[in-house]
């Protein structure tokens, strides 16, 4: 509200962008042209000059950093500025608009209007040179002396007022002056807050196995040599589910029945035990000793160990008996165990996020801060996060700051299988990526709408999809009991649609028993160990790794904003591009996929070519980087059959003439 | 952002609304239901509950309304809050949503649960117990018995559990218990501000008239008369061009010629001489108490007198010789008189709205101001405010906020044509309504889509449209030359598709004569006077008044968003429709205008049923309010034919049988 007795803004900033609907960070990926605009409405008929001024601001930012820096900002005519920054440092930034009148430009503009109309311009070169006069002390140093010449020749009446008017119109002193903020009068928009992430939080392939089914961290366990291969596969990230001790009290047994025998090894989400909690590694496994030689060499390979942020206790959790206060007790005395009326999971306690005591829940916090800190000291760097939408926003909110004011590099995938406002809220507050509901997106309808929404709806900007086809806890209608081809479709549909994608160890054996009545998996991995053939000849596992190839070959498919869908005339065939130009080179991929998999479809594909930037060009070459063949595709509809028992699918790079 | 040592919130209340996007203040008629929203985000399964509210803020505010007022608000599964308030004290009030866990909702909900399987409540009995206990304190003390009799009935462990069950499940003790606030733990929204106006802010019928063509204010005059023939016809408000001194230097001619001859009366917007300025009359015109006795006589008649507020001065305005500092001097010490270059305005000194020094800054703003005091003073409660694109939003923000201080009442209208960011930000920041560009939307394709926005676009929270077929400014192409046909239709059209509509002078007797090349009028009664024969017997006069009975008499033409298009299968034939419900009657109107006014137009009419709330009828009756004749319609397309010689618009009125 304008006040008389202070100076209020001569200038409307309005429509500030980009920022998300809670004012929160924006996220963005560190090299990413982020496009930021405003509206600028003044009175009068003026005209405007913008400037974009931002820096660095988290606790490591240095004194370099922390300086502003500004880029000049387009105005167009109906006072939409813009400017592209491409922030190249992660971590958290800070931006704001600044805009003023452009007294000069305005002089200029009339001036000429002025001198077409032959008037007397005596007094409007005097305007001239006092308004450049005033903005010599705001110029560069090396732009003054050309303003201050400027200034002498309006005012030297020797000259003719030819040489003088083009003095006055000369365009470099315009560009000069046009971008020095005016003096008296700047009017400063709101601050707004970036997050730089690195590539990993919005680009990478995931893949996740259970390390007890593999012999633990010992050195020569099989996991070790599963390393090698998941790297080979072109894998960016292996997830561990959690590795620490695992309760006894109420342990589930195999299929998640009540009573667990003597052998049974119980669900890993069941964390905590005599042996320690979250910062201790389960014997099974091998020591943390072990485990710390297992990151590094997932290092060496040019992999990140993802470890299970589960925060959840068994009743053997040394919290239970240090920490009583963390958790919630009824009337009778005892800990409320996890339940959703009538359903019981007594070997789960959940963690009160709001003891009684102020002080407890900064102590409670603090120690889940701490469990991060630990395995950061230890070289991990990537978090999945369990259920997150059962603790706290504001907590997320604290700890993932928190912990990436001194780790900026640090990503946190949301496993929050729930509302769609949560899920974008997470995102907003924090989280780096989520899983999301392609899990369950099968046909080509849902396929389109839900990847349009991760692609384009407004929560795209903070909200960055993570697509798994299976998880340890979901094994969804497409694949009970489904096809290889079936697996390969999906497959391709989660590489090729969003920039980050998860494999669940056992998915290249096309593992699709499913408990009856359920979407899980029958003799889950949850409550029991896998055995499996890592050499059988018909496991997908050079499919995925093909597909990691072709998506690290191609800027096309890194970011999820370039997803666009086309028309295919068969509803059984869904078609779809991301096409990005990164330095200057244009890369296209289009992905065919047959979502009928075990059944041949053929269709007539109709490209939106404007969009492929291919409006004017009689034909282009399509390869197909799954088969290495390649077609002439032409302007209109192109043919393709898609028979599983030669392919599901296409993934086409496409190469103009 | 959460911080470790201040308690952070347990939930996000997120996209609160109604709010505009600068965070002003939203705007409302006295009465009008306001929906009040918010999305409520917390994590886990419990039950939430959330209140609005709501106080009167502005300095007339009594103690009673400064106390907060509460209502509930429902909460949908999706974490959707809403709530209707209906502030009916004209005035700035603002509101808040405050949201909380309702744990005895949510414990409810689980005791059915968890009786219908038959598990051992005893302890949940007593968790509910003192759940219920809690809230004791905040309840209302006609509620307190009954909280306290459930506590007790629930530890009563000599009733059977069915009986404590079926005090559990009271439901009546369920409703109290929800409706109050969490005793610990209230999440509370940021405070949103809202504006109430009174009904004229949206809702009147405006007539202009130059006072100088009637006679000016002295008793006898033939304004006096017009008076009456005004408030005859139905109009609420009478708006008079600037009624002050005009100035002589560089005054224009007829026809905005540059030379006036000494019998020409100059335009009244070039203001001020030696007779004063701002709060000064023409002598012409009479006395100021002349003007005093003319705003009374109007008041007696049920109108009111909008004057012009044109901040500009004349060479001669008192203000020129008394505050060089209020105007822009030019290197050669000479005012700067308006001009866009190479057009020059040399009758007209624009005011500076931002003298060097602050403290002459503020004693402009607060002449301006003083100006407004001056009329109100005198009976003015509606301004209409000339090009106030042309000053300051930060000075048309305070000043507008200033005077509602201490005058809800009065009522502000932007003569603002220009770009859509700057008029709807001149009505988020202050102005209760403003003229458009209905003035030259004619097709029907224009009307439509124009129609749509100042109906269902955002910005139609905040910016509320007044629609004048004509301006003293401005006669557009249709009503150039245009036959009565087409002036009666435009007529119906401003009448009937906006709340407030306006009509300048002249218009009833259909003139038509365009300055050659212009929009505007040949002989335009801003530079010279206009005798009119006000009984011509071809005067649409009656039409006029016509409209406005129907206007006052349909609750359904009142508000803007009821406004819907219907199909009609021929270009030139608009139709649309408004439906309110008020008390509980249902009022619906559908207009039907040709818009190729000469020519006859035969045409089906697809009624979009179901958005009348016709949906299941077979038929209905509609009475054409212009000629009162009756047809049936049917639900499928209904043929109107509009043949000028007999009308060019029905406008109907729909009794469902």
């Amino acid at each position: 509200m304008a006040k008389l007795f202070t100076r209020p803004e001569t200038m409307l900033i309005r429509e500030v962008g980009p920022v998300t609907p809670c004012g929160r960070d924006v996220s963005t990926v560190a090299g990413d042209p982020l496009e930021v605009h405003a509206l600028l409405v003044r009175d009068g008929h003026d005209e405007l000059a913008a400037q974009l001024r931002c820096r660095r601001i988290d606790p490591l930012a240095t004194a370099d950093e922390r300086r502003w820096q500004h880029l000049p900002m387009a105005v167009e005519h109906s006072g939409l500025a813009r400017a592209i920054w491409s922030p190249d440092v992660v971590g958290r930034h800070e931006f704001e608009v600044r805009a003023w009148v452009d007294r000069v430009g305005s002089w200029r503009r009339d001036l000429r209007r002025r001198a077409e109309a032959d008037e007397d311009l005596t007094v409007e070169f005097e305007v001239g040179a006092q308004l450049l006069e005033r903005l010599v002390r705001g110029a560069a140093k090396a732009d003054r002396p050309r303003l201050r010449a400027a200034v002498e020749q309006l005012r030297d009446s020797t000259c003719s007022e030819r040489v003088r008017l083009t003095a006055a119109l000369d365009d470099a002193v315009g560009a000069i002056a046009s971008a020095i903020p005016d003096p008296d009068d700047v009017t400063a928009s709101a601050r707004h807050t970036v997050r730089v992430d690195r590539e990993l939080a919005v680009r990478g392939a995931w893949y996740e196995f259970f390390p007890r089914s593999e012999g633990g961290f010992v050195e020569g366990a099989n996991s070790w040599d599963r390393l090698e291969a998941i790297a080979e596969g072109g894998f960016d990230v292996v997830y561990l589910p959690p590795v620490h001790p695992i309760g006894h009290a109420h342990r589930k047994g195999r299929n998640n029945t009540l009573v667990a025998g003597p052998d049974d090894v119980g669900s890993p989400w069941a964390i905590g035990a005599a042996e320690g909690g979250h910062t201790a590694v389960h014997p099974d496994l091998g020591t943390l000793a072990d485990l710390e030689r297992f990151i590094a060499r997932a290092s060496e390979l040019g992999l990140e160990i993802a470890l299970d942020y589960a925060l959840q206790c068994s009743p053997d959790h040394p919290w239970v008996r240090e920490h009583p206060e963390w958790f919630s007790h009824r009337p009778d005395g005892t800990i409320r165990y996890a339940e959703n009326p009538p359903k019981k999971y007594q070997d789960i306690y959940p963690i009160d996020f709001w003891p009684e005591r102020d002080e407890d829940r900064r102590a409670l916090w603090t120690a889940c801060r701490d469990v991060l800190e630990f395995w950061i000291e230890r070289g991990v760097s990537v978090f999945r996060v369990d259920n997150p939408h059962t603790k706290p926003l504001s907590f997320w909110e604290w700890i993932i700051r928190d912990v990436q004011d001194a780790h900026p590099q640090v990503v946190f995938l949301s496993e929050a299988f729930t509302d769609p406002p949560m899920m974008h809220s997470l995102g907003e507050i924090g989280f780096s990526q989520s899983y999301t509901y392609f899990t369950w997106r099968t046909t080509k309808e849902e396929l389109t709408s839900y990847g349009e929404e991760l692609a384009h709806a407004p929560a795209a900007a903070w909200f960055r999809p993570n697509l798994w086809p299976t998880t340890p806890d979901i094994l969804a209608p497409p694949l009970q009991d489904g096809s290889r081809n079936a697996f390969v479709a999906r497959a391709v549909l989660a590489a090729t649609m969003a920039p980050s994608w998860g494999i669940y160890s056992g998915y290249e054996l096309c593992e699709n028993d499913p408990y009856p009545g359920k979407e899980e998996y029958r003799f889950s991995e949850k409550y029991e160990l896998k055995h499996r053939d890592h050499d059988d000849p018909s496991s997908s596992w050079p499919l995925l790794a093909q597909l990691n190839r072709i998506r690290r070959a191609h800027p096309a498919l890194w970011r999820m904003a370039s997803l666009r869908f086309h028309h295919v005339d068969n509803g059984d065939v869904i078609a779809y591009s991301h096409r990005r130009t990164v330095d200057g080179v244009d890369d296209t991929v289009v992905v065919v996929v047959n979502l009928a998999a075990d059944e041949v479809r053929e269709a007539t594909v109709h490209l939106d070519l404007a969009a492929l930037g291919l409006a004017d060009r009689p034909g282009f070459e399509v390869r197909d980087e799954l088969s290495g063949e390649s077609w002439r595709w032409g302007p209109n509809g192109n043919y393709v059959r898609l028979d599983p028992a030669e392919r599901v699918a296409h993934i086409f790079v496409v190469h103009p003439d």
